[in-house]
């Protein structure tokens, strides 16, 4: 097993994301002592606070996925300005009850692509605002705010040639915050 | 049938929400040609684009509710610095699919309460950012970041004396724009 698991959270859930896209043609850019993993929210729960004392098995999964990875890697769509629903309902499932937020101190990165760029820019603001307050420590630069368009990704899946310097060094900034701060 | 019909949406789906109970109070507080109505969200699926061409019934409904609404409120508490995902879920379905958003052109208020007051105005400050995107006619000043103390509330469930001269203030400036703005 790599040294470093990282746990993915894709904020979309539509079967053909290009998020997810983007999710699996960056971490081919990773090292051999790095592996990913995504880990599902599309069966969770709506949280409720009146579950806090008997969350869901799949809130415990969640939580289990988190607290094993020693970082984790948010790629996210742009819905109306802010981050999908689904990714918020997952983050707050995870930081819950009080006291036993499973977010708390893992290093991360901040990924996102839309048709524009300001919609994604939007997004990871949002997001970063909410990582703050479950104690997600994120890569600040490089910013990611990618446009989905031609080229982005080869026919392989890969990140295309007129994107890959960016995102390679991305990657390489990403794993030395990860090493840095992980355990 | 009262001529103004206004869609209340409350963030959090725990029974004894302050924030149901802060609805629950102010709409007290409205003339008698308003009338109100808690629109449910608890029973929505997690947003998947794949479905739009094929709403859930729960989002027919909601949809809707929100179309024949002549306005909303929106009450809502604070989760990690923004609105709960079960909120942001809500407003992403009603969206959708583009072009067919439930939500444009609709007056509509917000209202938050948290034990301090920069929760809710970080988490407002999200759900205004995000009702722009969908084109729905917020109501800006007065704000009310609303803290969660001893007294808000008398013993009958209404707004208590020493908050009262400023949620009618609040119901007063609302009332007003819903009927600038309602059809």
């Amino acid at each position: 097993m790599a040294p470093y698991q990282i746990a993915v959270v894709v904020g979309s859930l539509r079967h053909d994301s290009y998020n997810r896209k983007l999710a699996n043609a960056v971490v081919k850019l990773a090292p051999a002592d790095f592996s990913f993993k995504q880990i599902q929210i599309g069966d969770l729960p709506l949280y409720n606070q009146d579950d806090d004392a008997n969350q869901a098995e799949s809130v415990k999964r969640l939580k289990n996925e988190i607290t094993s990875a020693h970082g984790l890697l948010f790629v996210t769509p742009e819905y109306n300005r802010s981050i999908p629903g689904v990714l918020k309902n997952a983050i707050d499932h995870a930081s819950r009850p009080n006291g036993q937020n499973a977010w708390a101190g893992k290093p991360a990165g901040v990924l996102g692509a839309t048709p524009g760029t300001s919609g994604t820019a939007m997004a990871q603001q949002h997001l970063r605002n909410v990582l703050v307050a479950v104690d997600v420590l994120t890569l600040a630069q490089p910013e990611a705010f990618t446009q989905i368009k031609e080229g982005l990704f080869d026919e392989q899946g890969n990140i295309g040639p007129g994107s890959k310097k960016f995102f390679q060094n991305w990657m390489d900034r990403y794993v030395a915050w990860v090493k840095k701060h992980a355990g």
